[in-house]
């Protein structure tokens, strides 16, 4: 079985090939990543700043002040409103003068800034990246008017029903885990934001040793090493750099043998569920059924990939076929994933008419436990490992998603999987070891999240966990 | 200047080198089109089955029976559902299998059928894709449940206000136009669908003629059409086939010179805007302003593709720095153009609190009329270009969008630009040209939908139209 890449963080100024010289990487002696996959045949590029600095780092458990949850989310957004040399006027039109893809976003674990461009735009957007990212100025005007832009961002998502229940199945399903606290913090938390905290946020977090720079597609690794080098003032007197030179960071990773949430965590067991309902005006429930789910660096993940794939991953999966395809009770059922470095979260997604929903989460249980009883056929185990070859084959031929997976790896555990490990990984995994992640899951305390009109549902919400 | 490449109709069994080779049509004597584009290096492929009917085909104006309001739609649903040899399951485990992206849209001038997939795997899903377009069985328990699925689809996009907005703004700008009907009917009139209404237009409107066949990617032409042919029954007994073989239709193109709606058109005119609320719970009023725009075939569309980019294309639009970047007040803000055949739309998006609901609309208004006015910088248009020019490119790099292209241009107006010929076109463009088709639009009577909490927003609903 091919080993996946590891990455190592102790060998500055390393600039070693992987993947046999298709991936390079370089540690520049700042701490600074640079990582890279060159494309044969492509015209365009996908670059990306990551810093390995998400929601989950704002508030320490000495308890900052409550203005600084959604200061990462503020701070991506600042970034875009201007440095020493660019206002936000001029940093907009260097990626629309070229027709580039280009934008951030904030998640659980890092913020990314990225790009897409023609070949001959690399530089340039890397040129721009690097300032934005290392130079804003977060200035005292643009605060106050891109807090009314991020109010309005909150309020759309809160309008968005969908949405809503995904912040609110992560708060119940992860308890008091900062994991579980939604991205961009809550209007209340951006009303009272203020400049000093997410400036110090940024300072205290931006700097070379959480940087990662990744890139795909039309890339010469030595020439973008070379322009990023350039383009950042790595010199240890620089404002953005700190006290560390030399040592890049990683989020530690848990182990699986760690004990789960703990305290905090959803208090139900067995097969009871806790049902937590938000009551809106809507035609539709929107309903997310789960538990906790497998970290980033858990050897299971590979079976409980195929385990998804033949419970909710397509139209053939067994979750579209009964709710919708035999039973017409929903237009969409699915089920998913979501991993980080210490916690994970299992969910199974469905909107469906009130009155239906407690036959959807019913079924969604039911279709969980099957597998965790029986397991599954030889014929959805083969069909799912030829749907994973498949859609991976064609999400890859995306420079952004090499990009990224580039950036996931190198902050997350440091193993990089390319294709072929990865398929490998799938192929070696049993029957047994499908059937038991689907027994471990099924096991977990289960969170129901229904978010609409629920008076008709006949689902009842359970008192909230101590 | 280039010369856009023309696709003829009078010519069966014409079988065409287009753009130099990398694009090529035949024409089969049956009056079915098959187009494909080869791109070198790709080791995938988009493939298209297009019908060319939408929902605007729906109901004649000798007044069908209302249940066939959304029939395309439910039909496009049921062509998933089984034919003689091969069951709702095997036919999404068909493409499931395979990891291929695999789906269907029903839009208002046209249906697609679409599969992405490896190269290995185009000729099985050419055979699946044919299997379901020209034999499905439209069983009648089948139908039954799908009318449960459709409602749900229609719920899932009554919860969602800016697709209600969207909905609206088509009714309130294109009046009683076939174009102005929701695609997917309405949850009554598919209460009241019977199955043999669809399986009626499903026999009238599926056949050779109405179909176009594209793929791009690692495609071989010959190749491909041997293997349509073989996958679809082409003989004159077929019961899908007409008693017009070798007649390809292409849906008339309306004149430029046609008068514009005429009667059931908005009947606002001048400075008056009409205004629509659709009163809603929300944090967010979605708003669109806007007007009838051009058609698929106005040689204004260059003009109006730049002026749209200046005006709400981008982070730098005017819309974007006006209403977001300067004052906060929206998370989103864009502009942009809808062509079919013989009518276009115009719009103007934002989300905004509804206390600032009436400022958007009055900076939209005078941003429009500021170009109407006073024209586009030199800056502003050649950035406009360059972003065209980039983000086509960016664009194209995607299989599905150059499948699309191809059937897109089959199914309007027959005139096909690749991407040298349309940048020809947009460099033509003047700035006279570009103000111009601003004072067109600024000029023509202005429909502004609002969808959401509009009691706080000051704006006030005029009489419904005649």
């Amino acid at each position: 079985m091919r080993e996946p890449i590891l990455l190592p963080l102790d060998r500055p100024e390393l600039s070693a090939d992987l993947s046999g010289g298709a991936m390079r990487r370089t540690v520049h002696p700042s701490g600074l990543r640079i990582l890279t996959e060159r494309m044969p045949g492509s015209r365009s590029a996908s670059i990306g700043f990551w810093v390995g600095v998400g929601s989950r780092d704002e508030q320490s458990e000495r308890g900052d002040a409550p203005g600084s949850l959604g200061s990462t989310h503020f701070l991506e957004h600042l970034l875009f409103k201007g440095t020493p040399t660019r206002d936000a006027y001029s940093i907009a039109t260097s990626f629309d003068r070229i027709g580039a893809e280009h934008n951030a976003l904030t998640a659980k674990e890092y913020t990314c800034y990225y790009a897409k461009v023609r070949d001959a735009d690399i530089e340039g957007a890397v040129t721009v990246l690097a300032d934005m990212v290392t130079n804003s100025v977060l200035d005292t005007g643009e605060f106050e008017t891109e807090r009314g832009v991020i109010l309005e961002e909150l309020a759309m998502a809160s309008d968005d029903l969908a949405d809503v229940a995904n912040e609110r199945f992560f708060e119940e399903a992860l308890g008091s885990h900062p994991l579980g606290r939604p991205i961009g913090g809550s209007p209340d938390t951006i009303r009272e934001a203020v400049r000093d905290d997410v400036d110090r946020h940024y300072r205290d977090r931006y700097d070379p040793t959480t940087l990662v720079i990744t890139a795909a597609g039309a890339i010469d690794h030595d020439r973008l090493v070379e322009q990023v080098v350039a383009a950042l003032d790595l010199s240890p007197e620089e404002r953005w750099h700190t006290d560390r030179p030399g040592v890049a960071v990683r989020r530690p990773m848990g182990s699986v043998d760690d004990p789960l949430l703990g305290p905090g965590g959803p208090a139900a067991t067995g097969a009871e569920a806790r049902v937590s309902i938000t009551n809106r005006p809507s035609e539709q429930l929107n309903l997310l059924i789960g538990t906790e789910g497998f970290r980033g660096n858990d050897p299971r993940r590979f079976a409980f990939g195929i385990m998804n794939s033949v419970l909710g991953g397509g139209m053939s999966s067994r979750l579209f076929q009964e709710i919708r395809e035999k039973r017409g009770l929903a237009y969409t059922a699915y089920s998913f994933g979501a991993s980080y470095s210490d916690a994970g979260l299992f969910g199974m997604y469905a909107g469906s008419a009130p009155e239906k929903a407690a036959e959807v989460v019913d079924l969604s249980r039911l279709e969980l436990q099957r597998i965790a009883d029986g397991g599954i056929t030889e014929e959805e185990h083969e069909m799912a490992l030829g749907q994973i070859a498949g859609s991976s084959a064609l999400a890859l031929e995306d420079s952004d998603t090499r990009m990224g997976r580039l950036a996931r790896a190198e902050l997350g555990s440091g193993e990089l999987y390319d294709l072929d490990a990865s398929l490998e990984r799938f192929a070696a995994v049993t029957a047994e070891e499908i059937r038991a992640v689907a027994a471990e899951l099924a096991a977990r305390p289960t969170t129901v999240v229904a978010v609409g009109d629920a008076t008709r549902s006949g689902l009842v919400a359970t008192e909230p966990a101590e």
